[in-house]
């Protein structure tokens, strides 16, 4: 059995940059977290793809050991994205979405995959998450992602769903929109109260700001050239870090915190440098190739480059060894 | 003798925020950075203000022990400046400046403070940034603060100031701007080229990264509720980093890095961090309030908080006791 369960989209993306474009290649939240998190832990992916969809792309995924049993193909095509980012790569207009057979997927979770102990629950209707959700064994740990079409669409629903999760993964403005508020301390004290153990703000090239139970840290991104794409950073960066709090997770109580916080700092801080790494691959290439590319020592090296940036005692990631 | 010379402006500034209003207050760059610096090191400030300047304001920076003789009092009125923010207090529209005396200001240094071991060159006119700087004995440090206006209108003049400096401490915007480079990391390599030993690059609410000889690293700000009013958070942060760096330095080379860096990491990390401490308190009032209000047990306790939310091992700043 996996120890992560992610639910979320596999689709084929178009993106043109300043450094170059790329037409339908392989995407999708899933994707990304799957890859990002397959470094640090066994993950099955909840999916559906349409009939188009090239099985040399699955074994992208398959050749990173993520279980696919989940993935339904159905009649129809894959989810399609296209955007155009600004020259500075911090702005970007969607083109096109069209939904194919996402519109129509109804994740459903086999019985073996039931009892996964962590839990993602990537960017899709707040009800479909819950729903997911509420199929499983109550999980050691769920995260979760959404965005500003649900936080205003569908405030209910999504309210449901932050009251039965631990960890929130969002960005700035997400952040600033859910709360209504602007100052993003009192943002986050305000999304806690939501009922999340813990909020992790993504801030894109600036790193990651992380609220929980008496504590809030910063973890920078690291400065890099060679940045392309920022198509897939937010998801690699959730896969890295759930995957790596997954990996870092015993038996016990290691990593529940004390006075009600659920999760522990410094477990947390391990775990959100493990995901500006994996971000940081995703950036240097088109789609997922700057991901696939990153080995096990490549890993390993970035996470001592943002540990001498952000001026930490260097510790080393729980990277499986097995492929 | 003060440690530092610090050339700027010292103004009275209207401004507008979402938290409140204020009329003709106490600002300007060379203010804000006497106030921050003069917790570590004394300071001397030269600067130009008009016979409408209340010996009141005169009196504040005075009562921090910043050497005021070198502030000339000429016929008309002191430099005005009024903006209003943005209701996330990102960005800001300018209203109003009227230089008054400031556009006459030629800044003269007395004998008595040629010998002023580190400059700071806020941000005027390039040939009278450089101007000041020929006055000077040689200086072990100098920094230097520009904007857009100087690095698009006197570009010649600016590359003759950038190639006797050792700190640049500017922001994103500018930093790109200056190098025609929207990476950072580029932008920081074509601009270590044109002189600075290191460059500062503040990012607001988000930190500061810092380029030098060999080396990285990055600084987050702290993220507080109560923040009300942005201005001169970048001045006060200049004044604390380098009235840090004044403080640190000893005779000898303790400061000057290896092959062929000027400043060493671990202090411009602390330098960066006291900068960072000096900037949260500003933002927290309007004007100078917020940062008059910081005692140094204020300060030791902003900066442990600063250490614990970086993960950094905490360390003391080199605060006078004396006041």
């Amino acid at each position: 059995m996996s120890r992560i369960l992610a639910v979320g989209s596999v689709a084929y993306d178009s993106v043109e940059t300043p450094f170059g474009a790329r037409k339908e290649i392989l995407a999708g939240s899933a994707t990304y977290f799957s890859l990002a998190a397959s470094h640090f832990v066994p993950v099955a992916v909840v999916a559906a793809v349409g009939d188009d969809f090239k099985a040399s792309d699955l074994d992208v995924l398959a050749s990173r050991g993520v279980d696919l049993s989940g993935v339904q193909r159905l009649a129809g095509r894959t989810f399609r994205w296209a955007a155009r980012y600004s020259d500075d790569l911090n702005d970007r207009t969607t083109l096109s979405t069209e939904l194919g057979v996402f519109a129509e997927f109804k994740p459903s979770i086999a019985a073996a995959q039931r009892q996964s102990p962590y839990l993602f629950l990537g960017n899709i209707d707040p009800d479909l998450q819950r729903g997911v959700f509420e199929e499983m064994e109550p999980p050691r740990l769920v995260a979760c992602d959404t965005m500003n079409f649900w936080i205003e669409g569908r405030r209910a629903a999504l309210d449901l769903t932050l009251a039965v999760i631990d960890l929130l993964v969002i960005n700035d403005a997400e952040a600033r929109l859910l709360s209504g508020e602007s100052n993003l301390a009192s943002a986050a004290r305000k999304i806690l109260s939501m009922g999340p153990k813990a909020l992790i703000v993504k801030r894109g090239e600036y790193g990651a700001a992380v609220f929980g139970s008496g504590f809030v840290f910063f973890v920078p991104a690291l400065i890099l050239e060679g940045v392309v794409d920022p198509t897939g950073a937010g998801d690699s960066f959730a896969g890295g870090l759930v995957g790596c709090l997954a990996a870092l997770d015993r038996p016990g109580p290691e990593i529940r915190g004390k006075d009600g916080g659920w999760i522990e700092e410094a477990a947390l801080r391990t775990a959100v440098g493990a995901g500006t790494v994996m971000a940081s691959f995703t950036v240097q290439g088109f789609g997922v190739e700057g991901l696939l590319a990153a080995s096990a020592e490549a890993i390993e090296k970035r996470q001592g480059d943002l540990a001498r940036m952000a001026g930490w005692t260097p510790t080393r990631l729980p990277l499986r060894r097995q492929r």
